[in-house]
């Protein structure tokens, strides 16, 4: 069984049906009837008037936010372990000509107000240090914690503040929006957020995420940036049947719910081996070379993470009985 | 009927059919079993070994391309009207990092050495001028005609002698290759031609071109190039599903043939108001803005070409039902 | 005798004497004393409030005027011919993170409203292609040509009515101010120049150009990008000494007006042999292959330029003395 | 008296002596007698055939050499507190088009083999993560400490094993060479270096620093790098003969030999308060903040470095009795 990544599982089947679906002539690029309805999807489900793009991975969605909101001599303020930072092989430097990445530490990869102070505060505002002109946070983290409205809020006031653009990587928003229980806009432009990369793909999507743009004028030059990095698809009908199957009746929520109830049930036979609490879809745990070596014999796949750690995550499609023999194993150890 | 682009097309339903059979837990990115078939694959087709990476469009896989060839400060010596330099919003200077395109003029969109050499010839060898590094050609070009084995391998040689890399953007490859009948080998790498955008959208595919590199090396960076611009998708093997429908059988010939045809039957009608010899699955008009609006009042779809011109372009799946009406209506005229 | 080129002159001894005078200790960077004097200086003599930054060299003045009016995947409308296009070896690319020159043609390297407009108006209003965010001309042209104050207000008001930036490559300003015995602010803000490269090393100064911005938010961030491109120098002092010695009691005019004689002296012998007429202190002459080799023979040097053609530039320390010789070889000839 | 920065001093009167000298008609750009001297002189200097081009700023230098180095998507391991990453303004990243850099760790912002092989072997070989290329330190450092040859020549070896190339900031190589007593090629070229920021303009020169490839290659392409950027002074001439006049009779050294004892009496009076041994000419001292406003009081001025401490640098002009008054001042608080 694989508790990898919420990469590797399949597309929901609904999914799949909305793109045979989509699978006539329409006009090419975004002019098509499907995706002519995302903004109007997307603003319904955020209560106010945004704009969608489909983009086909979270790495573009998040750089074409970042390169939205930063200038090239700019700083995106981020935590150390960010994706944007860790795991897209310089994707942000790419797309925002060289912006610098101002990193601050803090556990469960989450940032504080007080941490992004600290390190604004550290930087000279003179010419010969690079000033930091966005903030960048994911929700849930690389770590499965999740940012309340709350603490998003009091970040949008920091970004505020200090004239930052604010971008929320939601390459598992689903996740951090099933576990609060709270509208999709209390958890962005309510809070501040100006960009949101909203992922589908770890969550039953094939390859379209969507870039939510609260600043309507942001979009129109990322139109420009979208076309100009090679993601304009001359078939975008495909990606936005995606999402639009994806908020159709909620399977988003849906699958999130699944994903977490998941992660959840491995995190009550973990016990005290839980390196952070359990909220969204991944689980990490503190076990030895040998434990790890135990379940990897009974036909549990998962990654290390660093010595001592497992990083197991739970996908849509891996419901109970599908979990159990995992969470009785670690319970077991 | 649409005679607007072969991007307004459908997918062939072997292409979707093979998504639906890759809709299964696999390994993510590009490390699951028909992304590793992908070299092997287009290796047989080449008749020698090459390296073929998934890229969801052909203008990104045009710019990798180029970026693997042309250092930020070098030249791309190509066409006025290619692609590259008039439809792919600076693109090719996004990717490479601002290299210059150094435009050439001639009938068809297409290149020869005398041409090539000339604007080389043009540019002084002194660190004020940018200097050419890489040629790249359309094949078929932007007007639908298409190079021979020997013109490529003309230009070939000039890129051989300057030291150029040569790249061959092949969005229409599969109908060049349909209206010579060569080998594909003849047509690129035996030609002198390091690496081809591959295209399958425009012919069938859905969101998955491939980038054939014939000099491996290429290759390598390129994977870190492809990442840091977002076309690494996390599920890799919805796009190499895809390639590898395109390939079996022949399906990307079988599909080119067809769309060949039916503009040659266009052709034929046309007479006297062909621009260029109708070649591939393009076919340009003389028409009166009169004529023009004669014909989308019979319920024809096509682009204006610049004045008294008509762009139409034929897909893989509109057979000779379906265009002998707009072939009558054009010999009516 | 050299008439190659108005950079190969020395500098004029008031250029040395003032740096020499500045050999002193003083703030770092642009704190000094004698950079602080500029945005006064230059704004006293434009009849505005400016803000005048030292660029040590005319490339990255252009550049950096360039990079402040044009996004990323804007693009530069120029003249084929212009020092930008052909001369500063992708310099405005680099600068400006891959924006696009969009080239024009026309006699003298000269722009008019009709070929702004054209090119314009050429440009398809969609994402595929580059839209033009900037006009940039040069005055004097490369050929030595003058743009009146009407001229260039009847481009400024194109460009403001279509929303581009313009930008005033200023190499030989002065010969241009020197011609028309204008006010500077007749030639730029006035007429709708947002951004002058205002030249100073082809005019008897040695390693300082100045850039004015007539919008001043707009050199806000170019002090960013100014430092960010290596161009901050830790001892800027030496750079304003330079800037002031050469407006100091209008030293800038004098040299000027002192090479457009030598020009027109130049001119005045060559009659029918001219290219363009001679308005700043180049001459563009038509010369055969064996009438430029009998030039050489008698110690003039010069470029060919094209074939049948020389170029002849007069700097600022060449008086008739040293110039009657080659316009009596000239008319000689 | 002044001890804030070795960038506030004058220039040496024979750097000025040589412009002056300079001051007369010659090839323009880097044609000229004095540029192509460089090469020459240089490689006499270091023992061995170097390309030296001259570029008017640090900043542009050490940037220029990463570029030669390290892909866009590559990383730079140095430290910290590297001068490229903190008082650079992202020209790193502007320069190589976004590459990373990949920071480290230790006393005295120096580098060592383990902290260097440390987080090279924590990023994962794939391509999610930026992969390291290029090795840069700063010698002497930011703190003012000097790497011995044998210092230098065993992070060369890991540099070589992992196929990194090796960048040295040498902004103030002249202090560590005179601190050493070593030849300069033991520093540079024998230990493994590649390029080599060699700096002038603090140590007494006026806009030139020399960039020394010890890979005649790299200095090639950094030909077309220098121009783009605009570093390209059309009458370099002035640059060259700042850095033969500071080379000459080892002016260089005996500049930093000035500024180090300068350094080294302010040393010895602080006592227990210095925060690094003194080994070049920079002193940082453990002053409380009314110390450090009793030190004021008396004329000295200096930069606060973080809380508790403050900078003390020396230039090239100041000797013993500019010294020592601050010397007892030191001593006495």
């Amino acid at each position: 069984m694989r508790f990898f990544s919420d990469n590797a599982a399949a597309a929901h089947p609904a999914v799949l049906e909305a793109m045979v679906a989509a699978n006539r002539l329409d006009t090419a690029y975004d002019g098509d009837a499907l995706s002519k309805q995302l903004d109007g999807a997307f603003s319904d489900l955020f209560e106010t008037e945004v704009r969608a793009l489909w983009i086909s991975t979270g790495t573009a969605a998040n750089c074409l936010a970042l390169a939205s909101l930063c200038p090239p001599f700019g700083g995106v303020i981020c935590h150390r372990e960010a994706h944007i930072n860790v795991d897209e092989c310089g994707a942000p430097e790419f797309f925002t000509h060289g912006a610098k990445l101002l990193l601050v530490d803090g556990p469960g990869a989450k940032l504080t107000p007080a941490t992004v102070e600290q390190i604004a505060a550290g930087i000279r505002n003179d010419v010969h240090q690079v000033q930091p002109r966005t903030l960048s946070i994911t929700n849930a983290t690389e770590y499965g914690l999740v940012y309340s409205p709350g603490e998003v809020a009091a970040l949008g006031e920091v970004a505020k503040r200090r004239g930052l653009g604010f971008h929320m990587d939601g390459a598992r928003f689903a996740n951090a929006v099933a576990h609060l229980g709270c509208a999709p806009a209390e958890l962005t432009w309510r809070a501040g957020v100006d960009a949101l990369s909203f992922g589908f793909v770890k969550n039953g999507g094939l390859s379209a995420e969507a870039l939510i743009f609260f600043r309507p004028e942001l979009a129109e030059e990322t139109l420009y940036r979208r076309k100009r990095s090679g993601h304009l698809f001359s078939k975008g009908r495909y990606l936005a049947a995606q999402l639009l199957a994806m908020i159709d009746g909620g399977l988003w929520l849906d699958n999130a719910r699944a994903a977490n109830r998941g992660a959840a049930l491995l995190g009550e036979g973990a016990g005290g081996r839980l390196v952070h609490p359990v909220q969204a879809n991944e689980v990490f745990l503190r076990v030895t070379v040998e434990e790890a070596a135990r379940l990897r014999a009974l036909g549990f796949d998962f990654y290390d993470w660093g010595p001592g750690e497992a990083r197991l995550v739970v996908s849509w499609d891996q419901d109970e009985a599908a979990i159990r023999p995992l969470a009785d194993a670690i319970a077991a150890l």
